[in-house]
């Protein structure tokens, strides 16, 4: 008889992402205790009270006791805290992952503080979630189908890599790994471009003299546009400062885009916004594809 | 007793949103016979097997023969034409309309071509709509509790403005009015500003190197946010060529906001990111509760 692949899991950060995770090893028995961390006692009763976790301790340093898998799914400001603070009360046994959507400073994070424990962590990003966050909103069906993507270190341990990797596939994810600094800029892409210029857009919208008028005959695919602006703000300062220059990278190839689309506009350039137009609409049927194969 | 709000309803431009007006005028008893008129057979025959239209005519001159009410659902492109071509054709009580999502071109082009006709002409468009086009996708309900603004002109006759409004009624839709060139502006803010910003970071996106696995690495939020680049192209150009005037004020009012979002990420300013965050995700959360109540 074969136990649970996770005995004791220590889950850091209780939200969205590793509620949901909890639930998903719940679901398929796959996890024996789970401990909550957290800097306030009110979200962590809450947690328990869902049955997301069985207990919680305040101080990362007692939740991660005995733990064999460690979850930090903290703002990405907050990783260097709390792997200082993890490091030297790991068990022997102990494999970290964390759940960060930008990678390079996680991991430059994790080389200042782990210490002799670095060969244990693995960083990792579940491409899901949704604009709500906090633990009420997790579900266990959160990563079915999603893509988990791993980015060891040089040192990282093999049998680490697979564990994770196997805890994620129990949630149904589909996990592949690459480089820390690729993963860095494809997410500034696909990911934290669009949340900046949903942001900056209800942003500019809100300060426009009409204001109110403006938001009152929006639509239904403004209210779309718009969803990934009800993101929670700590978490998008963080992921924008920790992936700042991908970021303004991407920002800078969009704007300097967006500059000629703009020409074509004020130019009455009918031709070139037909191209632009239908370029976008068979990429996005190629990328709707892509999702659903 | 009296027959329907509607006793011939022509429509020309036979699809999503003139195929919902219909079939809720249908579901309401609203309507008798509905005549539809297109450039290609092959749409209209199947409006007619969806039971949208009972007939068809290729010229809109023909079409519009007897009706009382003559909605014009063409891309702004064609409005012109479509004017022109029906002006003396028209029923003596014979009320137009049209649905264009831009009013300033559409009322010089009525203007121009409508010529005693032109106090029968209501000015109108429902913001209401999918990213699917095409008679296949209408349905009565599209309307229901949804905006629809008239514009009507200094000439237009109160009797035809009320009438348009009580056909709107029927559908469902909540039915205001402004001015023209006012609504060109909000609409070029909610509406015109993110479709393009939506279609051109689609586009970009695809001429990046890499695009095959930014694509692939996208989630659930970007889905939502390049939905509407899936929007008809041809509509989207004419919109942006219609209304090119307030939708250039939008991109320059937008892009410099833009720029300052650019300096806050690039200097890594984490106040500035968060005044902008939490501005923006209360402006939606305003937005919301709006829109529901």
């Amino acid at each position: 008889m074969t136990g649970p692949l996770v005995r004791r899991l220590c889950l850091i950060g209780v939200g969205l992402i590793g509620g949901s995770w909890v639930r998903a090893l719940r679901g398929a028995g796959q996890v024996g205790q789970v401990v909550g961390c957290g800097r306030t006692p009110e979200n962590l009763e809450r947690a328990v009270s869902l049955g997301v976790i069985d207990s919680y301790a305040l101080d990362p340093a007692e939740a991660v006791q005995e733990a064999d898998l460690v979850v930090v799914a903290v703002p990405l400001g907050a990783m260097a805290a709390v792997f200082r603070r993890i490091a030297p009360a790991l068990a022997p046994d102990a494999v970290v992952t964390d759940v960060g959507s930008a990678k390079g400073t996680v991991i430059a994070d994790a080389r200042a503080e782990l210490g002799s424990r670095l060969p244990d962590f693995v960083p990792g990003h579940p491409i899901a979630g949704t604009e709500k966050s906090g633990v009420e909103a997790s579900f266990p069906d959160l990563f079915r189908g999603r893509r988990v993507i791993l980015t060891p270190l040089d040192e990282t341990r093999a049998e680490a890599v697979e564990r994770v990797r196997a805890v994620w596939q129990v949630a149904g994810a589909v996990v592949s790994s690459m480089d820390a600094r690729h993963h860095d800029d494809v997410l500034a892409a696909t990911s934290h471009l669009p949340h900046v210029l949903a942001y900056g857009l209800v942003d500019s919208l809100s300060r426009w003299s009409d204001r109110d008028e403006i938001f009152q005959y929006a639509a239904g695919g403004f209210r779309d546009f718009t969803r990934i602006a009800s993101s929670d703000p700590v978490m998008w300062r963080d992921i924008c400062l920790a992936n700042h220059e991908a970021l303004t990278d991407a920002l800078e190839r969009y704007t300097a885009d967006l500059q000629l689309l703009m020409e074509a506009v004020r130019a009455r350039d009918g031709e070139q916004l037909m191209t632009v137009f239908q370029n976008a609409r068979r990429a996005r049927e190629r990328f709707l594809a892509m999702l659903e194969s």
